[in-house]
């Protein structure tokens, strides 16, 4: 008998429908011998329309009390939840974050959890019960309601599994695991069976969105399992864990890639300390984040400087630099708002010195520029034209053959 | 300086633009001095949206999920007022029951409240800060969130009220005050600018629904003052408060009244100990609420016994009595689905005779037919054909010259 903790998204709980099914996947685990514990999110729309409601009653909303409203989201499903699960002839109890103790930093709308209470949770255990609790939310140590932030669901469900000391996290989602790259770009893309904390983090930070990155990290530190797996199939989905406990050896795992990136490159930059800094903080004093970052030495006096960023900001950015380029004489600045970005990771690459060559040449072979290249140990990114991310995507993902990652019936793909 | 409890309901807070108004009000109390402390119920129809929820998703949802799932209601309506207070630069901190504290029973759907701690609710008040509080719910012993029943926001201000020893308990709501009687009916309804708990407690039972009766017996045990005023007007609305507090002297308060009952007499009843419990037995093993009660020995053997009851049940109770009075022999039925209760209340007719003689009049006056009286101490009630009921209220009503009761000019009334 293991002890599983099962979290359920929006879309999972998203009708009363999806609410009843996932009712009766946690009784089949419960009829396989675990106990369960199951965090659920607000039901798909409804923390959007709690927000709105805030916003539309105040510009700008007192983020303790934007946390207390949001906070009923979570609360509505997981009561629905437990009587669905009641009405199924299952015994379950539903707790929110201040009944069950989810203790957080005081951070409001983006909290951290600091410490998970199991007393009141492992009590119902031992009573036979099913345990349904909010996602999302916690309690700070004056007692007052906090939130994690968006997709924090996963990380509720991740520290509690920790505290727990489960045997495993279930994410169930609306997709079938973590994919190569995005089935909606490229069809042929496989379903991974396993993938690593690292390269999974990478995936997440370059924007495939099945996980929320603080859980994985979460789930890194604690050494806990967590299997991502579709709510609406019966597919063992994608595991995630531990480099060595990834028995299917590969070169690299996956494609994340992103678009309405924007592209800005500064020539003949004075090569000289701090001139790295100072264009930066031109940027960052207009509150906008920059994403990729590469410098070229061209020689002894100057340098090149690009960086990537998010498209909105490009035309603010681009007046700003346009400006310190003056004052930095004789600089030349080139800029692209039409680009993407497309990064390869796997923790094969640490050894295996030919990942970027064959990265670059099916680039090439389908004349694809490339604009920028960043590299981090399991990872290599570059910027190229939008336009030809699709054809990017597709060309390296033959290369490495990750179609035929997984062995298994290709999946349907569930529009989010 | 003074400690305030206000309650604003469901349409009180039923809209944004209504939230900002509940608002505006509290920040006027508060520049008046007073320290604030404000109940919230949910915004109107949130309530109903929940339970339909919970009634479509399964056929009998499990107490204690339904709790957990409707008292989202209160929690959305008081952060959300917070932020309103905040906007207009008052500072204000939301709390739900969980957070302060708000003790009740183990009952689910239906709680009592045992105890209500003050220790949070005090240093919110020391530090500045208006404390905005969830109706309708509790928490129990087994740190399970409860409700109160419907119109439980009512007994959740007045319990705060009791437990900070507040100085007066203002319940907010869309009409003017507590009416002579209802001016959906009567239009020359006066508001009272006083009524004995007493008076309020019987007006409540016999329909008047401005306040919760649970509400008024808890401030009547505390001795503290209620006062029912419009959310929507700046008028002073009602004082609900002991006897002797009660300036305006007066015979009568006001006339309550319910449609939709039914009377079922039987005559020549055996005339022996046991017999109406006999009777009674029959129709409460059915589940059916009987209402009024009256008996008149008609001689040595037989007896006869009249009740009323809601008309809904009045198809099924008739068949029950029928069925009984063959098994007692003799006994004859008579029966009307179509009449209505006139009750008269007032603590005045404990020392003046001459109220029922009046009120009698006034119906005889009008023919009338009085099918059936029960009297309490500060209490008559009549039977009447339903088709009369309107006629009868305004009869009693200008007998008693209850229009001219309320010296202010005559409120609207806003249809509920």
């Amino acid at each position: 008998m293991a002890l599983i903790v099962q979290k359920y998204g929006g879309s999972s709980v998203g009708t009363l429908d999806r609410i009843r099914l996932v009712a009766s996947k946690v009784i089949q685990t419960r009829e396989q011998g675990h106990d369960v514990v199951v965090v659920v999110s607000a039901m798909q729309g409804e923390t959007d329309r709690l927000i709105q409601l805030a916003n539309t009653l105040v510009t700008e909303p007192d983020p303790r009390e934007y946390d207390v409203l949001v906070a009923t989201g979570e609360q509505v499903s997981m009561s629905l939840l437990a009587m669905a699960l009641h009405d199924k002839g299952c015994s379950a109890r539903s707790f929110n974050s201040l009944q069950i103790g989810i203790m957080t930093d005081l951070m409001h709308t983006k909290a951290r959890i600091l410490d998970v209470k199991t007393d009141k949770i492992k009590h119902e255990l031992s009573r036979g019960n099913v345990v349904v609790i909010a996602g999302f939310q916690g309690v700070n140590a004056q007692g007052d309601i906090t939130t994690l932030g968006r997709g924090g669901s996963d990380t509720s469900a991740v520290a509690l599994a920790a505290a727990l000391k489960a045997d495993e996290c279930q994410i169930y989602t609306d997709v079938e695991g973590v994919y190569t790259t995005d089935p909606r770009l490229i069809p042929e893309a496989s379903v991974l069976t396993h993938i690593s904390f690292e390269e999974m983090l990478e995936m997440a930070s370059l924007g495939a969105k099945v996980l929320q990155m603080r859980s994985v990290e979460l789930a890194s530190k604690h050494n806990l399992p967590i299997r991502v797996l579709s709510t609406f199939s019966d597919a063992p989905g994608t595991l995630v864990t531990l480099e060595e406990n990834v028995i299917q050896k590969r070169l690299v795992s996956g494609i994340a890639f992103s678009r309405e990136e924007a592209i800005i490159s500064l020539s003949g930059v004075p090569n000289r300390a701090g001139i790295e800094g100072l264009i930066l903080n031109r940027v960052s004093e207009q509150n906008i984040e920059i994403d990729m970052i590469a410098q070229n030495a061209t020689d002894k006096e100057t340098t090149d400087f690009t960086f990537t960023l998010q498209r909105k900001d490009y035309a603010n950015t681009l007046k700003i630099i346009e400006q310190l380029a003056k004052e930095l004489d004789a600089v030349y600045v080139k800029s692209n708002a039409n680009v993407a970005k497309l990064s390869l990771v796997g923790i094969g690459m640490r050894s295996h010195s030919g990942v970027a060559t064959t990265m670059f040449k099916a680039l090439g072979d389908h004349d694809i520029n490339i604009q920028m290249i960043t590299t981090s140990e399991i990872k290599i990114s570059v910027v190229i034209d939008e336009e030809k991310l699709e054809l990017g995507v597709r060309g390296v993902h033959e290369a490495f053959e990750l179609d035929k990652l997984s062995s298994e019936k290709k999946p349907a793909f569930l529009e989010v």
